[in-house]
């Protein structure tokens, strides 16, 4: 949950004013989002999200998120549009933040998804990664192997004061990535945080994405990877091949995966757990235990590290399986 | 802010379905209220807010509170209507806490209300009086001079943590005011928390209120008194006489002020006072510095009480200028 800036009311009023939707007639600060202050607006037009970035979004990336939104908007893919002000800007400014105004996206996000949201989830990520294409910007994901590797020398050793050893396994790994990653596969703009709650339903029906202020331009496989951390594990945290298998086989069926891709799935996937572990772990020992932020847990992503390090094929991820 | 309690997908969709209102196709948890878990609902009909009650409410008084709302709303009083289930229930249970879903009310709290403010506040609250009468039940005020003394007792010495000498202000004031305290003066229900965040206004128009959570049976002149504590102060912890003015002329046109009333106001306006020092100082020592739900100063209520304890008469608040 996050509302971290206050909006005196003439402030408001006046920047809404410049996006001809009428007058406000309601403003809740919405527990959405980790990142950024977020309000749930009406107005006699209709719904809309605003979005104060605070700090922890790069000024200088805006841009590209919220062009992308437009862009894949626009392609055919159901997820907030940014509203252009009288000016034609996307981007203001509001209570000294940089400020933008998103249309509201009806849905809801799973707390459990059932395997046919996975392979709703599938599906949808494919027709994501093709509406990118054509997008006329670039953002290079800085949460990649360098990036983790940058995460890591910050956290030095204490992460051993998330769990003892934790520094030897972070760097063991990181230099398994290095010498593995592979190159030259598929690639495109990626969502890179695409975990259930940013992912809206109606029924059993993927309804749209939200929350782009990762994406950035990476292997369309590591996407998917990420998926598997974020929706194929139990709260047991067994891997839920079930799961996996929708997912993989709904994805393909939208774009056909190269053998390359398949080969590659069980090391991205590490890495994805290693990027989720590095973040955690860094934010769990600089976030005050009773922080307005709820700290996700890291050791859940060393759990599922180990487990993908034993994955020897993409078959053990669900691939090729029969539904 | 407060999102206290996660709701389950399937409970919500249960719960909702009992209502008749179509399926939810979106809910988030709003930054509103201090004592219970708020949810924005949209549904194909419209909107809703969904409340679980946390634990600071008394499960014994929410038929009082829903049953006041759907009094007053059927009274012509604009404020959230609590929504009868296909049983006929105010009240069922959710996530394992009591639950209500109510209407969505549009308006805008002001952060800086003005004269005309305070004065359409005013007018509200006589026609909230007028309204409350007729309503079946009645509720004492827990947070009346025996209150006080148990809130102060539990307070103890430890006052003197919160500001040096604060014990002794609080046990003199105490005495004071249960010597004097009025009787017989016009009574009925009570908002008793009507700050300007629980008051909606439409451009300048008052749309609203909300949160009825601390209303109660008590003297009329109280909850104006309350409202003089709460609406007419600046920043700079002044009084602002212009903003009395409004208020007190507006209310008493549309309910007429007996002279007993007008007497016992600053009388009643310590009581107010004291009240919110008292309440601001017990959750001051109580709450963790950095929790979810943010500290009110209790030094503010400190110096609107020693404000108090210098005026004379209705005159010294407003009463009787010329606008």
């Amino acid at each position: 949950m996050a509302v971290y800036t206050e909006v005196p009311d003439e402030a408001l009023a006046a920047f809404i004013a410049g996006y001809g939707i009428g007058a406000v007639t309601s403003c809740k600060g919405i527990a959405e989002g980790v990142e950024n202050s977020n309000f749930l607006l009406h107005t006699a037009q209709g719904a809309y999200i605003l979005t104060l970035y605070e700090k922890r979004v790069a000024k200088a990336d805006l841009p590209f998120f919220l062009g992308l939104m437009e862009h894949l908007a626009a392609a055919g893919i159901s997820c907030p549009v940014p509203l252009r002000d009288r000016s034609g800007a996307m981007l203001g400014e509001l209570a000294g933040r940089p400020a933008a105004l998103v249309t509201f996206l009806e849905g809801l996000s799973l707390r459990r998804p059932a395997a046919r949201h996975a392979g709703a989830l599938g599906a949808g990520l494919a027709d994501l990664h093709k509406a990118g294409q054509g997008f006329g910007m670039s953002r290079p994901n800085a949460l990649s192997v360098p990036g983790w590797a940058d995460l890591a020398a910050r956290l030095g050793a204490d992460a051993d004061k998330v769990s003892p050893g934790l520094t030897n396994v972070i760097s063991d790994e990181l230099a398994a990535l290095r010498a593995s990653w592979p190159r030259g596969l598929p690639a495109g703009v990626i969502h890179a945080d695409l975990f259930p709650n940013n992912v809206f339903f109606m029924g059993d029906a993927l309804s749209g994405f939200i929350d782009f202020y990762f994406a950035c331009n990476d292997l369309f496989a590591y996407d998917i990877s990420i998926c598997l951390n974020a929706w194929c594990f139990e709260d047991d945290r067994s891997y839920n091949i079930t799961k996996g298998q929708a997912l993989l086989s709904a994805y393909a069926a939208r774009r056909a995966l190269d053998p390359a891709e398949l080969d590659a799935l069980p090391l991205l996937a590490r890495g994805a757990a290693l990027r989720f572990l590095l973040t955690r772990a860094y934010d769990w020992l600089h976030t005050p235990e009773n922080a307005l932020v709820k700290r996700l847990d890291p050791m859940e992503y060393l759990r599922k590290l180990r487990f993908f390090q034993k994955v020897a094929s993409a078959r053990d991820l669900g691939w090729g399986m029969t539904a």
